[in-house]
């Protein structure tokens, strides 16, 4: 048995640093690159990404709304078409770094607010699955598991790779819980590790009592931009480790000569 | 005998628009495309590579230092291991978005001060010059006669590009002559295109009398940012076409399939 | 009889330019100036107050989210108390480069998108009164009729000044109807004039027949930012002084010694 | 005897936090604070001035180039009238938000490269004593030591304050040794604290042997923006204490009702 963990880094900007971009990918098998928008800048960008190359990671473009005063977590009502543009100049810019360092971008993660809008939003679900199309319709796209972005993926042949959040909350429908109310955000390593492992070997996520709907789970996000990530990434991995699961990308990392 | 003509295109920015792309497109055979530094967003730059793919144009990477709010034409002193990481993102993004339209990057031209500055600052050529080799090295290096630069490009079996512009005078020893002097920028429509006729017949620049110092041009530059701009560059091509000059890229238009 | 006549001015950005700020403020009576966050810059912020102040102008702090690649044309989900400082900051850039040229701040006019959102949501209108509260309760809010944000001014003891829009069309409830439906932008300058003249003649806005909802408008907006800016500003300024409406702004302008 | 103690801080940026600006604001009398063009958000300015506010403290406007992603620290060639307005604009949108805390800004600091610039850039440093002029001329500036602009300041009747670095070596000439030579810049906390007591005690900067210019200092300025700054502001600040050396404002801080 394997599953992919994944987490967000390259998010520092300029002279803000942010997370432990070293640690965390010597912790996981799939790293989520910042590529601009919301944080990460070129040199935060190649700096990472010769990280992931030495660990040989797979390589996600973590595209976003282009707010780096907001980092990404407000909803913009972009308009759709360029939307579609704003994630193929994220993609390749990031692959273009890559390939510098003799990687390249292996699929493609919607950071935030972004993130968020997909699950539900027609038409940025579409632009971001368009986007893919375009750049590269063989990069699968991650995000949550549920998200409508993933069903347009499926109808549109790009592999939907579903994402299940151990320190978060669910609701019976497999929605994530709103992080406003009590219990939403759980704070426990060893909580977060078991729900992690369930995630792994159950492939699906942990509702609560009696809900039946299947959420499919190829990837584990254990979150990079807090304290205690690097904590709590480290729990989470020992206890996979422990219960003889492989951490492993969900997708070959990309290698070019 | 034939020559190119480029222009800069794609500088409008959100709301803003600067330039008339499409006819400035229909006059030239190369296009210096910004990549959202010092101007051009993902939305502009798609719009400006379908009608440089509709006419066939050479796509130029328009780079140049971050600086929207000064669009690109004040020196900044920026670390050059970050401006090469900064290059690379730009000619990456521009030719994801230039493969979403079937065609890709043929060149490499630094926009404003930075063009300025690798005439003759050595760290900052460098860098330009390393950022191609990382990126591509089979991409020309598209700059002023004269430039630090392109000795730099050759020594490191880049392609040196020298271009002319028809619309400044310049000093015996083949550089600018300041904009501040007066003279320095010429508006006559007729002597620009007079200027331009002497360099594609030339292959080199007009310098006052006496000077013997030559200066070959592969290129001539008609401005595209302000409003004698279409009037200049028709009269240019007019000339040239006038006098049986040839107007063609200077490399072959990169298309993908 | 007389009418205030606004416009948006100041939304240049560094080399792009927009919009005849100077034939504008010469036909009417308050400038509404861009404060940095979706258009103007510093220096566009001190030229267009500098014309202000030869004209003896009413100034507005045209107020936005934070958004200059969408030039505040789209909604941002921003935190309602972090809203209220950015305004705060906003209208203080303004004011003291206003203070510079010997006037100052008279009045608020929110932005585009930001505009539009405190037509109907509490929190960020809430947030665009309660910054005015704090900066200086004496100065006024205008926006568009009917908007919640005046109810809310009111109740906090802030002059509420509501204006109409005399390009656009109105729906029975007083709401401007949508720019996507046909006919919810006029485009002809003498329909627009006439509009005009009735908002100034009646202090209210022309409903489709039946309507009886009354909407007060203590002022008249003329836009700013397109082609025919000038030429429908100029019809509405004649027919409004042909018909014996003075042209005077709804707020006496500040003057500092 | 007495001295300034002041400390950049209010240099986070979103969600980018940067310095412990509570404690540093609990261990000095000075704070400059970011205004946003290098650091800093309408956020953040309004929180690190309710600190400044509840201690008393003298409020600086750390004012800078335009230019997040290099925070300040990148030479920039700006045009010096384009530059005034841009210090007129930050020191406005600061007052404003000190304002509604019920305090104001005391003086006026540049920051990073700006503040290098004008040690020996005749254009720069008129640009900011005009802008100062233009703004308040009761605000002192603070600066460097042997800056040019504190000269071009006194001809102009601003007062002129000099800090000492007590973790920078110096120059026999009063200049700061630059950042590339060994011991340049100094880190053991005691060695910094000893320092700090003598530019107190002599009110000049210990240059090495035999140097005998002067160089008063009113104001010694510890660093914020890195890990060692807390432990180094409290030594230097115990050290000056147990010497009787009371550490008070070089201006009394602005209070409005």
């Amino acid at each position: 048995m394997f599953i992919d963990l994944n987490s967000d880094v390259g998010e520092s900007f300029g002279a803000w640093k942010m997370g432990d971009d070293a640690t965390i990918s010597s912790l996981v098998s799939s790293v989520n690159i910042a590529c601009g928008f919301h944080g990460g800048d070129a040199k935060t960008m190649r700096h990472t990404l010769r990280l992931a190359a030495e660990r040989n990671l797979a390589i996600g473009a973590h595209v976003s709304y282009r707010d780096l005063p907001g980092f990404g977590r407000r909803f913009i009502d972009v308009d759709p078409e360029e939307l579609i543009d704003e994630i193929i100049y994220q993609i390749g810019a990031l692959d273009a770094l890559a390939k510098a360092e003799g990687v390249g971008v292996a699929y493609v993660k919607p950071h935030g607010s972004l993130g968020n809008a997909i699950f539900s939003h027609q038409a940025q679900a579409e632009a971001v699955v368009e986007a893919i199309c375009q750049y590269n319709s063989s990069l699968p796209l991650l995000t949550a598991t549920g998200s409508l972005a993933l069903k347009i993926a499926e109808e549109r042949n790009i592999r939907a790779v579903s994402e299940g959040y151990p320190d978060r909350s669910y609701m019976d429908d497999g929605s994530l819980m709103p992080r406003k109310y009590p219990g939403a955000v759980l704070d426990d390593p060893n909580v977060i590790a078991s729900r992690a492992l369930y995630m792994a070997q159950q492939q699906s996520i942990p509702l609560a009592d009696g809900a039946e709907f299947s959420h499919p789970v190829e990837s584990v996000c254990v979150h990079g931009d807090n304290f205690e990530a690097v904590t709590i990434s480290r729990c989470v991995r020992q206890m996979l480790e422990t219960n003889d699961i492989r951490i492993q990308p969900f997708i070959e990392p990309v290698v070019v000569s």
